[in-house]
């Protein structure tokens, strides 16, 4: 049998763009009422009213909704035969400065898979369902993915509810879900909620596609990523006074040691990265006695990245060891090992993206960012599907990808999905 | 004629550690009762304690004391002939978390040479003083050696009096000079407090001697330094999705740019340092958009040091070129010229520490670090006496200086002085 389904690409586009203007909608950066940014935190008053909309849309659709412990929003559309939901899955909230695309792009072109698939009087072979994952970005609530990490059974319930707004340490995930009515009877877990597979439409987030000219990133898994703070201890000396040969220099150090880092990185081909950076005391005529900075190193393979990080703190040693009066300590923040996609789904994905756009036009990719794709993954079949973003650019008011690249995604997730439940029989 | 005379040790470390423990004592290091640092900020009531005190004991000697627009106290004792004094001088004011040498045993010594010359019933040829020099930290009211800067011309007096106190911007350098009573009615000028020569004994802020196992620096002249703050633009990208190819990295071309700045330097023999550094919008997994550091570079000749900056600011040319993306701008904070000293006073000081301590022991050095004695050689036969310093460690509670360096150091001001004054034949 052959499924000729398509999306309405005006209706996503339209959708996205009147939700994203209605519902925090933040800073302006061009002329056309969509050229704005989004400034939606979680479980804000914003994310309460396009959570209020989604739900009465998914209603209109027929859909069964449930809202869980997590305010996490899953809409089912009934199929042919009674089973567990094969889901599309991303977030609405955003970044206090972020784009229109970032999640939102995910949870809008499940909709539209839902009212596509509606509109042609498909009944699929089994449920097929849209979530809205709350919380995905940590921005308010600082643990990112902390929802589905909940679900997954990953994070305890009740470290989730106790995360603090990182502005206003009154409000907690707890109060909030109760000030917006989002916290549901069900349970938030995998064995409450289960799913078939997990399909997420997102934006890159990263230049490749645009630099390869290509429209679908076919993602293959996630890569792993380490963080650290390092702090280097010196001494406070003058800076007119002292030779070199008798300083203990914590910056120059600092700086030798970043610069060395990009180099084992890049012979692995990793990536490690510094965004957080200071000294103390700080003046202009006093070396500074301690910096203390962050590390991000990530690789696509484990193994990988256990080699560049045992390299990266071996040259660390060195240039710590060559001056005496120096020293240095590190306290992991985090370690995500990397994630590996179910094959079946990317196969599915596959053939989805050739269908829509050509072999040529696709490309097998790793994710370098975490998505709630990576707590899914540990309790079903999961993938991803990436469209270009702009410049690369995002968490950023500019975010932009195209309409056409919007409803590229869409088509390809709705073929994905359709394609999965079809060859199914449980 | 052979004129032998000797400081006393024993009074001028009691007078030393007294004042310090009496007025401004700081942080305690050690058990014994002179093991504190101090915190005698310009024109405290602590400063106004010592300063009382000094006007005191001045008197006692027979001195003339006058205290001028700028609260510098200038105490002398007239000689034979009368005539314009030989000075010495340093300050009585230390940063917050300071020692009880750095300026304080420049003032001490003075007051003892003074008091060992009445008690041996010395008459100089022509008068010989003692200046304390207002704020010369520039810790409370941030501009370092003003008052010095005020009396040679070079800083006006209105701008001065305006300067605030970093923590209390209510108060002035013209309004504490009144609530402690020591804004004098003479004119702060060279012209109307002349000097013939200004002499400073001062601890060395550095290693140089203690790594020499010498006693007496023979200070040459000040070492030239350029201030600058530097700002480093990118984009503000995200660690993971970012390739490295992709990146506009303003800390990692920051971190490349110290680490060659300090090459450059060290090829010229001189220095380069980096004692701020900040970087926004400051998270682990977003590359900083922006870095901003100091840049203080040195060297003892005019000429190297230009050399220096101009090829410190190809570098960073180069390095920003070399990625799409990036740039910078450089602010100046301050540029200060080469100061050489006068080598008649050179060669007083010389023939006083070869015969206080023997030539093996004595250094020829240039000071790292701006003294009084910079603006007082714009207008007057200036040098300046080192004694080592433990550990190279200055503007810290453990700064210190032994008993024996502080008297060598007294006796060397005095045999300068002694030698300096019996040259003359105005």
């Amino acid at each position: 049998m052959t499924i000729d389904l398509k999306i309405n690409a005006d209706r996503l586009n339209k959708t996205l763009h009147d939700t994203c203007t209605a519902w925090g909608q933040g800073t302006r950066w061009g002329t056309a009422s969509t050229e704005t940014g989004m400034k939606r935190l979680a479980l804000s008053p914003e994310d309460g009213e396009v959570r209020r909309w989604l739900v009465a849309e998914a209603k209109k659709l027929g859909c069964e909704v449930t809202i869980d412990a997590m305010g996490n929003i899953f809409c089912v559309l009934a199929g042919r035969n009674a089973g567990t939901p094969t889901m599309m899955g991303s977030h609405l909230d955003t970044v206090p400065t972020g784009g229109r695309y970032d999640g939102i792009l995910g949870v809008q072109a499940g909709l539209e898979v839902l009212r596509s698939i509606k509109d042609a009087g498909y009944i699929p072979n089994y449920p097929v369902g849209l979530v809205d994952w709350t919380n995905e970005e940590g921005a308010r609530f600082p643990f990112s993915m902390v929802s589905s990490g909940v679900w997954a059974g990953e994070v305890d319930l009740e470290r989730a509810y106790a995360l603090a707004d990182v502005h206003d340490k009154t409000k907690t995930i707890s109060s909030c879900l109760d000030d917006i009515g989002f916290k549901g009877e069900t349970e938030c877990s995998y064995k409450a909620m289960p799913f078939k597979a997990h399909f997420e439409l997102h934006i890159e987030q990263g230049p490749i596609l645009e630099a390869a000219k290509q429209k679908v990133g076919i993602v293959q898994g996630v890569q792993a990523y380490n963080w650290f703070t390092v702090t280097v201890s010196g001494r406070p000396q003058h800076t007119g006074t002292t030779p070199f040969a008798a300083r203990a220099d914590s910056m120059l150090a600092s700086a030798r040691f970043i610069a060395k880092a990009h180099e084992i990185a890049s012979a692995h081909d990793g990536l490690v990265s510094t965004g957080i950076f200071g000294v103390e005391p700080g003046a202009v005529n006093v070396l500074p006695e301690t910096t203390q900075f962050s590390i991000d190193m990530r690789h696509v393979e484990d193994d990988e990245l256990a080699l560049i990080e045992a390299e990266t703190w071996a040259c660390l040693d060195k240039i710590v060891a060559a001056t005496p009066g120096l020293s240095y300590t590190k306290e992991p923040i985090i370690r995500s090992p990397a994630v590996k996609f179910n094959q079946t789904c990317i196969d599915c994905v596959t053939k989805a993206a050739e269908t829509a756009v050509g072999a040529d036009l696709c490309r097998p990719m790793t994710s370098g960012a975490g998505h709630d794709s990576c707590y899914t993954s540990l309790r079903c079949p999961t993938t991803m599907i990436f469209v270009p973003s702009k410049g690369g650019i995002s968490h950023n008011p500019v975010e932009y990808t195209s309409p056409e690249d919007c409803a590229i995604g869409a088509q390809v997730l709705l073929g994905a999905v359709v394609d999965f439940d079809s060859r199914r029989s449980d």
